[in-house]
């Protein structure tokens, strides 16, 4: 049985897009005087139809899982950290717990496939397909059933949350190196250009992850579509937020994508499904050097640029204002003509 | 009499930074993975004097004010913009209103000296040192006496608001270009390249107000001290924002600081008294060319690149949640240890 991936439409109201910049220019500043935000403005009010945009119960989606690749010695940390992270997350210790409470965000944290069992509890969802994935470097990561069950779960998942934006992040000690393998396969980038060190690798350490990554891409040679390049490289979180990206962009809710590792879901997402990028705000471009590849390859430019390394979701939290203000100004701001005020000498 | 100006101790607790760059550390994260959020956070305890800071009621200062060198043709809007818009920030209809309003910013516009009188309400300050300065193109665009009580202006206003933070914002038309001059006249740099287009003027428009304010510039070739060039070139709403600038550092409050115009008061701020910077925080860098050599001469970099040309202190506004992450991360996050999180293999 083949999984039914959601389908995503084209967004092409040309005529609320007219709407919404006309309501953007008449508003009380110098024409653009907005900059990125207004574009921003624009853009959320294409995904949710509307010239008055308003983001309902914002939901925080963490997906978690382990790479049978970080074995192989591509992090900095061990695998161990994927659950004790995963449990402070829950605890509310961590950085998108922190900053998913300062936004309001309802933060689910998602077992993909973390090779740890966890006590259920209120705010965790078990997904696991397995106890974290094959190492890539012998075999494919996961089979092609186990990534249709991934995909169908953060489809799943999706369904079930109420709210009109979705925001990604992720957990997974190795995941940087699955994302740089998919964004070469499927970029046809070079990998080494696609590769960086993580969350803190050394140069020596950078140079054998790029070696064992040439490898495993070249094991993989045949895997050339975005469901066989997921399946061989991982992982379980990855396509979990596969699923939930399609199924985010069928309902037209706004993505608010993190950083490096969630940006591959979109890429392998739009290349399944090719509209789904329409949906998508990039919160953060991160120090990572695939990222800038990444969002050139989307055709995205990050809100913000702060240097982070984190994942989680931290960066998407953090962005999170910027659209709250993007839609209050198309809602709330008054326009030259109910403030009374003068228009430039030349028009 | 000559007005007293408020002393800037050094920020020199070598203990504290350590303990701060020790607490960072210590949070459940890759070292330095919180990027620029980190370097943030260890400012604001610096400023604060706190291990755990807290940002208390945060008060947007928005200073008004005319400028004669207007009538010449420096900007793309007309004066009578200037009361206009004091109107609509207090009506709630600004980019300003709204994005104060969304982050629990209270908002108090103050008149430095608008060319129009205002009915007084709640919300307004009305400190007017005349209907707008003298036309700079033709002498002082203010007198050493009015630039003084325009300080002091300043200086008692932040006195009399409550709260640990300040942020920054100004409107007045024509003031891009007391901004260039101010800008070029204290750091020597050539006047074309501090002078940009201001809220939107055409190539043509862009020329003739290089060639203006370097015959003013000319003009007031002697106005060599900060205090001369302040007065020389304007305006009431930068000379306002000088004193706020420096009795806020004075009080060891959080100076965020918008765009080009509120910048340059940090700049003469500065000049007046050298460890004003350390208490300042940038919050946008906007598409104004000069305003990346301002902030180069100060030392600084922005939080946000978004491309704004508003002032206003729409910029500072939407930097805000970013302060209180950083304030968040430093008190709320767990530390490896708390939440039993393993560390690097390598440590």
């Amino acid at each position: 049985m083949t999984l039914e991936l959601p389908t995503v439409d084209k967004l092409d109201d040309v005529a609320l897009a007219a709407q919404l910049q006309r309501r953007i220019d008449g508003k009380t500043k110098p024409l653009g005087a907005l900059g990125r935000l207004e574009a921003l403005a624009l853009r959320l009010g294409l995904i949710l139809g509307s010239e008055s945009p308003a983001l309902l119960a914002p939901q925080m989606l963490v997906c978690a899982g382990d790479h049978g690749l970080a074995a192989r010695g591509v992090s900095a940390y061990p695998s161990d950290v994927t659950w004790q992270m995963v449990e402070n997350f829950l605890a509310g210790g961590a950085a998108v717990s922190v900053l998913a409470r300062q936004h309001g965000l309802a933060l689910t944290v998602v077992d993909c496939g973390v090779r740890h069992e966890f006590a259920p509890r209120e705010g965790l969802a078990i997904r696991k397909i397995a106890p974290g994935t094959t190492d890539a470097s012998t075999g494919p990561a996961m089979s092609a059933a186990q990534c249709d069950e991934a995909m169908a779960n953060g489809i799943e998942l999706v369904r079930t949350l109420p709210g009109n934006a979705l925001l990604l992040g992720e957990m997974g000690i190795g995941n940087t190196s699955a994302a740089s393998l998919l964004l070469a396969r499927l970029t046809g980038l070079d990998i080494d250009a696609c590769t960086g060190s993580g969350t803190g690798l050394d140069a020596d350490g950078l140079a054998r992850k790029r070696r064992l990554l040439r490898e495993v891409l070249a094991l993989h040679a045949d895997a050339g579509t975005p469901l066989t390049a997921l399946a061989a490289f991982g992982g379980f979180e990855i396509a979990t937020l596969v699923g939930a990206v399609l199924q985010a962009a069928h309902e037209r809710r706004v993505i608010v994508v993190d950083g490096f590792i969630a940006g591959t879901a979109v890429l392998v997402a739009q290349a399944l499904r090719p509209h789904v990028v329409q949906r998508c705000v990039a919160a953060h471009e991160s120090a990572e050097p695939g990222h800038r590849l990444l969002l050139d390859a989307l055709g995205l430019e990050a809100l913000l640029r702060l240097d982070l390394r984190l994942g989680e979701g931290s960066g998407a939290a953090l962005a999170w204002p910027l659209l709250e203000s993007a839609c209050r100004v198309l809602r709330e701001m008054a326009s030259f003509e109910s403030a009374g005020v003068s228009q430039r000498d030349d028009t």
